[in-house]
């Protein structure tokens, strides 16, 4: 018996994981629903289910899980409707901007016993998994220090950024759940700091384009995280971690293995331009393992709680960047 | 109306194929043939299409196109057949070991009229295409010297070196062909050296583990090609095209982009350690390719021709080598 | 006519001026003095010039300038001493690791007119030179975001840890220094974080070993820094300005350029293991420029007035990491 | 009592090896000699020594060695006459453009008990020296295949090319003695091409610009070598041996290490331009060894013999390329 998937939000991403389905041979993509329909139907027509309305999916008893593709002020609520409905859920991140309302969302699936996974894609990724073993490995003794860079190759328009929560909570959060997923603690205290250098446009918004900060740990440990809303060469994401024995650097994916030499020198190819081409093996591998969870097994998947904490951490960036000073993290 | 393909050979390869044709959205698998019953179940139970005999699909007039993944002695055969029924043919490489038997193939594929592409897989590798488009793009003005280096990981079993036709024409015939496309044209002569290095009893089976080659163009042009069927890092892919205004070269893809750094200095991983994980963008290329010739594209494939010169100056290494002189290309 | 120079305090870093004055066609070593006379001697023979007191090369008007590789706290004395007497003075830094005694040994500098240049190496690193005139050329747009990461391979012994003013001042004075230089005008503020990560000996001399900053100008640019005292694969070094245009990285420099592959995948040799060969050509073009500043060019030298900002800069680092908070520069 | 050394040729390497001398402690220019004064005042200047004439140098007991950097025409009958003079003799390679010369010069050499190095630098390039050592070190198992790919940044003068022996006797000459000293044995035949693609001048000089070959040894070993007169991207000189456990490889020397991102890519600098620029650290190494044979220790250096049969090599290039066939060496 196949598993059988539902999914939430037939635009861009929810096409991505309507793909790892149809490509997992233990998985069928069951239902699709969106409001709009002609989206719903290109998913069907292209890796099959049936169009279904939210209600139907939630009642349908031969689903065993949803995939929310919707947008984040609905993920609290699906959450809590699927999770009364005994379903397994996948859910993009963030679950809500607001961490009081993910605390009381995080409780109802807490006493349903829900299985949620929330998509921090990049624990998925296979360079990043690499240096995840490595450490694991002890191939560079303890970790100590981590430098994160990671830069878009340009920023969202103004709508995205107006409900996005900021650069600490939309962008950096990714880092900081990189951070503590690879440090395998959380941090005591952030530093922050924002300014905005690409567009003062995103200044009119209260937002910032380019942002810095430094956890620490108790014992000690350290990572500083450096983002820019804009990379004209490309979608840069790089993470190291220093340790007692050594260190391990996840270098960028490149597109192609050419170079070019000439009168001006050696070139190499620009990144790639656009997240969902960087991460494309990290969405099939969260895919297969939020699937492979719903059969059984006990993969190492982000939780709502590992949701909550990055968003908490977040929540500090954002005061410490107001403040000028170290924020502890109430965690 | 999806183009209906067939695949004869349920190995290794042929499951490759039908992942492809299945990842598809304009073509679908149609039928499976494969001596062994269970290995058609489970190609059609993981990517659709019907068992069938080689006779049922060339009789099967809704079938468009055949992929042969057959042995190489029944290749010839099933070309002519398959283009007497009017089916556009993949063939894996090569078409046969004997280039009087390839000749008297291609002409019934040119009588017939038939599409024929042959499985020269490298030509589809996302690399070695960007290489291509930089020589085609002028970025290095006019090409001139080359440099092939090809290393196996290690060496085929004995049973498969003695159907193989040694060396130069299961191994190099690959770097021959890359030689050919990326100059553009046929080369004049070729010099060539073979030697066992590796395991004696290659020696016993009469071929050789370690081969070089010069091929060398009437206009002067000049490329160099050096072989190995054991690289205890992994599977070796390199080639560098040397030209009037620069140069272009492709790295060897690698698994993942990690490094680490410890008192011993700084590690990468091994490369690939197989030909299937190493070409798997190429494998997936070559058959889109495919089937965007089917309808009526006129994608830039290798064809039956193109299969008869490699293997052509392969047999002129074979000379060479044994001769201790240039061998002129009768081509 | 040859510019004279004399060293004071022939140890290692002395021998390294000594021998780069020899090696400058238009300089000559005139006097060494050091207490031990033994120490002098080595010199002597090896690059010229006579033993002398420091009163002897004070009074003598044959000699232009002096090389004070001298300890700390007789650096700022013997400034005064020099600059009175008409001397060009190179200063390895710090000056003091008092701000205020700096600014007191400034002040006569400024009244004498004397040349003083302060030993900021790393501005002279041809690696350094090139990404600062990258930035320069407009080859990043306006440089905007900086990640320094600096690592020592180990810690020094407790005797200098307690003379050296903490890693701040000892150590990231030299990152906070290239990120001045590099973006070309003071930091606002700074937000800093030490701990003890690599031997508790270090806690016990009231430093750390480990550190991390963010540094913000006025118009919103920021660098954050990474440092630790202790990196099993060498001494680590680099330097990136990310910009409105692109981006520039100081890869670290490798003693050879060899990789080994083998079956546990490819290496390359550990970094330089020690800050006097990796900065190697540094030190000689630090002192080529200081000959060419004093015989009238007007090569861009770090001044005293840059050895006063990075020492002020770190005293502000110093309270951060104590306060917890972002402390503005004095500057 | 430091070692005295004549310079005979006070021109570009000339002058090198001068800084050389005046570099090591156990050494000094004693005497200076080249037909134009100029160039022997010069250098006297800047590193010491007097003017002499070669008969001066010749009877001078004083000194104990003699560095030849005449022109090559000069060589053989000036290795004669300071082997009867009884000094140590370093000469820039080739010793003569002709074998017969050569030996006959070495029976002198021989019956003399002349100590003669030959100024194969590139054995002292410190990638290659480290390389050599990862051979010998058992890194890569028993070394099988090598690769070679060396390339001028722009063809000599023609006055040049006219008296160089051709590109083999040249150039080539160079690769084939790595070939040898990475080996460890002298290649039993060797397969050679040679063509014209940079300019159709040279073809008039009857000479090559662009070159092949395949060395091969009796136990099966192989080497193949790339050559052209012109890259674009400066020097480029690369080599790789592939053994039984392993692979090593030097890359190219980069003048420097910055990498410049932006919209078109990565940018790294062009290769040195000019081979002293890129074997700098090899004069100065080879120089110094040169001194320690002199007092008695006993490096590893090029011989008379080593030159001789690079020579002796590249004539039979020069065959195989006229006869297109393998030619056997007779050494």
């Amino acid at each position: 018996m196949k598993t059988r998937l539902a999914i939430l939000g037939a635009g861009r991403i929810g096409q991505v994981h309507a793909r790892a389905i149809a490509s997992n041979d233990s998985a069928e993509l069951a239902a699709v629903y969106d409001p709009v329909e002609a989206a719903v139907q290109s998913v069907v027509n292209r890796f099959g289910g049936n169009p279904a309305s939210i209600d139907e999916i939630a009642q349908d008893r031969s689903i065993d899980a949803v995939i929310l593709c919707t947008p984040t002020d609905l993920h609290a609520d699906q959450i809590e409707l699927f999770a009364k409905n005994g379903k397994a859920i996948f859910c993009e991140k963030p679950i809500d901007l607001d961490a009081a309302r993910v605390r009381a969302c995080l409780d109802v699936v807490t006493k349903t016993n829900t299985n949620l996974m929330v998509g921090f894609n990049r624990r998925f990724d296979p360079h990043f998994m690499a240096l995840k073993a490595a450490i694991d490995n002890g191939q560079i003794g303890t970790p100590e220090m981590g430098v994160i860079i990671s830069r878009d190759p340009a920023a969202p328009p103004a709508d995205y950024i107006k409900r996005s929560g900021g650069i600490f909570r939309d962008m950096m959060i990714h880092d900081i759940d990189m951070a503590v997923f690879l440090m395998g603690s959380l941090p005591e205290s952030i530093m922050a700091n924002g300014s905005v250098l690409t567009d003062p446009d995103i200044a009119n918004l209260g937002d910032f384009d380019s942002a810095s900060a430094i956890l620490s740990w108790k014992d000690g440990r350290q990572v500083t995280i450096s983002n820019s809303r804009r990379a004209v060469y490309g979608y840069d994401q790089r993470i190291e971690v220093h340790g007692s024995d050594g260190m391990v650097q996840a270098h960028n994916e490149r597109p192609v293995n050419i170079e070019i030499a000439n009168q001006t020198g050696y070139q190499t190819a620009p990144l790639h331009d656009f997240f969902m081409t960087r991460y494309v093996a990290a969405y099939a591998n969260e895919i297969d393992a939020f699937i492979s969870m719903i059969t059984g097994d006990k993969p190492d998947i982000p939780t709502g709680q590992d949701g909550l904490n990055a968003l908490v951490i977040a929540d500090c960036a954002v005061q410490s960047a107001e403040r000028g000073e170290a924020v502890k993290i109430p965690l």
